[in-house]
């Protein structure tokens, strides 16, 4: 039984004067930050901001990287080779290991965002893009990602320590994969039911589908959102539970 | 007398399916380039060829830094806070820097771009943003700009080397000062009177200015061109005239 | 003594998956909306949704033209050559020109936005180049800006009619310009006496400037903003005390 | 057997400081021009001088729209919800035709470039959606594409007139698609072959696949290029030959 989890949030997705999500509320919840890199979201200042705040709360940061668009927010299925999207995923990395640095954080990971995320479950090339990219820039990263993916697959290819994500308030299909967004019920909501599941997949591993099937789902990070003050009250009750129930939740790295 | 001299080049501003300069002929001249980060030009796999290229040549990279500008080249003159120069130049030279250790080359300095380039010779915010960010990154980094400046006091300022860098093709004015592009005779053409120049100010520190006057000019690196068949030649013989007088053409780190 | 005025407020400056404003609320206070054109805020979604909504409601759209900046939000002043900038007038007004049409909303106007509006202030060249563009559009297109500005003055001489702004909740100098944001006390706070504010602008063409004295401000139309809940409410209290006094607010097309 | 034919060529691809194609020498040669809109290529500047030698050599233009996607040219294949796509089509469509408007040239249709011209054969909801922001923007207008496609029907469905475009040197397969770019022999080479081939396209309507099958195109706009010095002396040859054949090379609006 895991008696150990980690709690990841998108942060840092504010763009010049636009704001997005609870970033200094999350950053109390979370011991993981998935930082945006500037393609779908996040600009210098705002990075610079997000790895100086993570630093001061010992949140270990992360680079959410993403296919190259601002006006899609990332959530846009992109082709394009392999040779591009690893270079493009080296910049991204680049720029936010150096600011990070310079805030003083520590880079533990990187977890692809979005439609990029979800294309790397299936996407051998893509996915051993991105693999190669973080390996080839510092082999002691981790991959945060889907678990029984390419991605995992192409991780392990390339000597990457991966990282397994739930999600605690996304539905699972009975084969493990998540309902896509879009389809009803796909998105859960409701504090207390929330807490309950994340507690039993940090420490059971398992999940009751939304067919009603009790599935096994491994897990090493909980995903968690802090875009509207629901979505901030859930990561808190998720937290709260954890801590409650002794799980030790702390930063995979 | 100095014997030794860099020389540098604008390398890597090609950007998407948009080619730009000789880079491959100018890093069989130059002894350090000046490489493009994406904020004016450059995008991420442009960044990792030229950075491969020049590391098979041994030549030295900085990191060309410039205003958030892609449909202006980075020629428009922006007004930004300081904070703001600072993150960003700060993103720019991280993304530059993983690029450069891929593919194994040596990142030695950074060079504010175009319209930055001109505004940190008196503007004391933004030079101060600039040299603050390339010390809080590295202050092993040398900053490359135009003597008797407001950035080569802020470089002075935080710690950092100053490289004082003259130009092969442009008239200069008598009080060192360059005579700036628009004006007639701004940028110098022909080939022999070029390469001559470009030793006496490498040897002697000194140029004929455009009245006439024959005045003293710093210079650890010259600054040759690569964006045209012309160009390409000048800088070559620049070069050569340099290697026939004895005088080391060498990276200045 | 004036007894109509119109009512602007800058809308349509969501981006992507960023919201910015409430401007369904203000669509129903306004007379005038400015809608931005991709520049510094605002995507082809955005502007489509704007001007349906404004179409709805019997408001009129102007084209909120800007430097191409998101990034900086169209607030970092810039040098562009006129030409360019003429251009990019052009290219922004045409795109929600057609998108206007398409929305069944009518189009009345340009107004310049941010850095961009101050600049043409003073700056003739820049000004000229605005004025030339609209007026090479749709010479029975309105400028809205600054009184006894360079754009006020450049479109008189393109032949375009001129729309003088004043601002509810902005101090004055006793010049009759605006203090400048950043300065203490720029920005006015308070919901009765902005809407006094407002009305003997509208009414008598008059205000009290920072330092006590009543000076004469030239107005056609008043500028609300949306952008916080208080906002929002300001801006009602304005339509409220006018409609109270009988003064007649209306587009001014 | 037709008599009249259409040239079209992708022009107005250059981008800030980047140049792209030889312009003026294709617009001596075509009857139509693909102009950019910004998205994948093309700027302000840029538009407004390709139309402004459009209107003096009286070639028509037509707004090559294209996925938001600089860094890729355009060929980067991208879902995106037919909403936005219908919007950002919108978007550009309006900003080329106020520049026409401006420069004095003629508008007379829209062609979908890259990776969108592509999806558009088969994918049904994309090609809803441009061809029902063509029609709501202007039903007047001809869309241009590939024949035997989703884009041909939707363009009916919508009331618009098609153009049915063929490629002079590309090779086709047995069943009238296009031999995809990266398998060999995709792309043609060669004057004299190519001239014969255009001919018999614009004449009969017929060419001889890469399996030797002799296959039926329909075509009423032949597609050149001017990418290259070679390709510019190619699309003269094939413009010769067909004014010597006494085929009508004009423009299908």
């Amino acid at each position: 039984m895991a008696r150990t989890v980690d709690l990841n949030s998108d942060l840092g997705e504010s763009f010049g004067a636009w704001t997005m999500g609870d970033d200094d509320a999350l950053l109390g919840v979370v011991t993981s930050a998935n930082v945006a890199c500037g393609f779908h979201a996040g600009d210098a200042v705002t990075m610079l901001a997000t790895c100086r705040t993570a630093a001061a709360r010992g949140v270990v940061v992360g680079a959410h990287v993403s296919y190259r668009d601002l006006a899609g927010f990332g959530r846009r299925a992109m082709d394009l080779p392999p040779a591009e999207l690893r270079a493009e995923t080296l910049y991204q990395l680049s720029a936010l290991a150096g600011i990070a640095h310079v805030a003083g954080a520590r880079l533990g990971y990187v977890k692809p965002h979005g439609a990029l995320y979800n294309r790397i479950v299936t996407d051998a090339a893509q996915a051993r893009a991105i693999a190669q990219a973080v390996a080839a820039f510092d082999p002691s990263l981790a991959l945060l990602g889907l678990a029984s993916s390419a991605i995992e697959r192409e991780a392990g290819e390339a000597g990457l320590r991966f990282v397994r994500e739930a999600f605690v308030d996304r539905a699972y299909r009975a084969d493990g994969t998540l309902v896509p967004r879009g389809q009803p019920g796909a998105v859960l909501h409701g504090g207390a039911g929330i807490a309950e599941r994340a507690l039993r997949l940090a420490t059971d591993g398992r999940v009751v589908a939304a067919d009603g099937t009790d599935i096994p789902v491994a897990v090493d990070s909980l995903c968690v959102h802090g875009d509207s003050p629901g979505a901030v009250a859930m990561a808190r009750a998720v937290r709260r539970r954890l801590d409650e129930a002794g799980v030790a939740v702390e930063a995979f790295v």
